[in-house]
């Protein structure tokens, strides 16, 4: 096994992949993951998906189109690890460990309890409690587990999740404390915003906004939706401020930097709305069509890509058994034989 | 597989087992796993006793203590299910299944928690949850999935316990609610107080009193221990009362009938002290010095015992793994292929 450093990335199995995914997210940890000096470790977190949907189409399905989704944006199983939460018991096994040394109170901390508390107290109902599951409430020791399971060095994170790894710290070090160094204390990597997508209605693009451009839309649907921008009522003719554009934002993240410049020129041109859109359309289009074929031909084949993360988990419980085993053996769970 | 009813004991691996576990626990389990008309499945809790020890060397020797002391004791590995809880991955698995679908309302009532709150709130301690874990706060969602993993029929408990039944139920019956009927719902077999046993101060035998005779002394410290009893004083060849003496109560748990009516006419007789210490235990021995030896031979064969184990493990997974496949079927997480 190398000595690289090794780099977690946990990706979400719910929704359909955005353009804001595709820049915020997918391309980042693809782009990271072909670094040679490090290993990679990506894994649909399925198992984390049950805490907010109980629909078991849903839970299948979104696994199935995010894993086609990685993979059809570039994402090489033979270079990264690549697998299935629900592919690792190794995980679940820790999860318990875990939660036998984590303090309860430090979960009563987690902002997304915290969150789930705010808003029944908004609501005015008395029993903050109510509706809230322990899954959402043992979310931040799963998460540890998902870690730790594989002694990372690296999680990239977005600044909403930097609290998780500074929860699943303070696990490992109090695991280390009571029982001996086993773990890594894994750093947070916060992606600075890598200029936050507007959607369709020039709010963040975010499934929870209604306003996200999938990233393997059919042509036509994806003409239709850069069609439906929100842009301001300037005419043809009249110079536009790029700087405060959902098109030009949007069309920015995907351009070369002379590309950028051209259409920047043109917006103080004058550029008519319409014709800013054709440009974009034309750009995303030549960009995702590439993407969408890929797409395609991965969903077709359900065997193969069952393989590949059937491959991956393989790979993925060599790492964390070996962890594990390290694990059970501080904590005394272990053959009367060893 | 058989249509037997499932019956399910889970065994508390902590602790040196007394004469109280021999009577209450063991002997009635080991009785009832001969009942052909049932499968028996009892397991070594060991991930539940990392709620209380952190301690490996611990954890690691009361496992293997309680094992050889079940099995000393008449457990017939190849008639029932025989298995430790760490080696079935099937139950973390289930255990976090059933946390998402788990409120946690529900464990905020659980007993073991509300008592440490209370210890809490006793000390004046103004953070209540201060000191308490999330393995104890989880610990009623790892019962649950360590019966649910098997689909038990039955499952005996003393009282304390059941609670945690009806726990069990609840999730249970959300989970069928939510996906399908995929559980049996449990049902719990109080065992009305198989005569409290006396430990040698009179008060209920329990390692928390310090008042156990354990059952695998060697006979010399079984014989001081046995001197130890509290007895009142009256005097030899004054009547005594059997109804209310400690030595009797530990003699009639054991004794037959005839034994225990004959004692009885001693009692009255007059018997002294140091004579009825005597018959107890000279009575004690006998018994004990078969499952001494039983025992002193198993936990000389470490190999065997954990063939025994990893046999028993075998055997229940063949079943955790059918209901594990219901399970995730049912909740969406399964093969892309499926």
């Amino acid at each position: 096994m190398s000595n690289n450093k090794r780099v977690l990335t946990g990706i979400t199995t719910s929704g359909t992949p955005h353009l804001g995914n595709l820049v915020g997210a997918i391309r980042p940890a693809i782009k990271s993951s072909g670094d040679q000096s490090t290993s990679s470790f990506l894994f649909l977190a399925d198992y984390h998906s049950l805490i907010k949907s109980q629909d078991p189409n849903l839970t299948h399905g979104s696994s199935f189109e995010i894993a086609a989704a990685w993979l059809a944006c570039g994402l090489e199983p033979e270079v990264v690890t690549f697998y299935r939460q629900s592919d690792i018991p190794e995980i679940m096994e820790l999860a318990w460990i875990l939660s036998c040394i984590t303090a309860k109170g430090l979960m009563n901390r987690a902002h997304a309890y915290k969150a789930a508390l705010a808003h029944n107290s908004e609501q005015g109902i008395s029993d903050l409690d109510k509706g809230i599951f322990m899954g959402l409430f043992n979310y931040p020791v799963l998460m540890a587990a998902d870690i730790l399971a594989f002694n990372a060095d690296v999680v990239p994170v977005g600044k909403d999740q930097k609290q998780h790894i500074e929860m699943t710290r303070d696990i490992a070090a109090r695991f280390n404390h009571l029982y001996g160094d086993v773990f890594n204390l894994p750093e947070a990597l916060i992606s600075e915003s890598t200029g936050v997508l507007p959607g369709i209605d020039g709010q963040k693009m975010s499934k929870s906004y209604n306003n996200t451009i999938p990233i393997f839309l059919e042509e036509k649907a994806l003409l239709k939706m850069v069609r439906k921008i929100k842009t301001n009522s300037l005419e043809p003719g009249v110079p536009k401020d790029p700087t405060n554009c959902n098109v030009f934002k949007l069309f920015k993240a995907f351009a070369s930097e002379t590309e950028t410049k051209d259409l920047e020129s043109r917006y103080y041109e004058g550029i008519a709305w319409g014709e800013a859109k054709n440009v974009l359309f034309e750009l995303l289009n030549a960009e995702l069509s590439e993407l969408r074929e890929n797409y395609n031909e991965i969903i077709g084949d359900r065997k193969k890509l069952e393989e590949t993360l059937v491959h991956g988990a393989g790979k993925a419980r060599e790492t964390a058994s070996v962890v594990l085993k390290d694990v059970r053996h501080a904590v005394g769970i272990k053959s009367f034989t060893s």
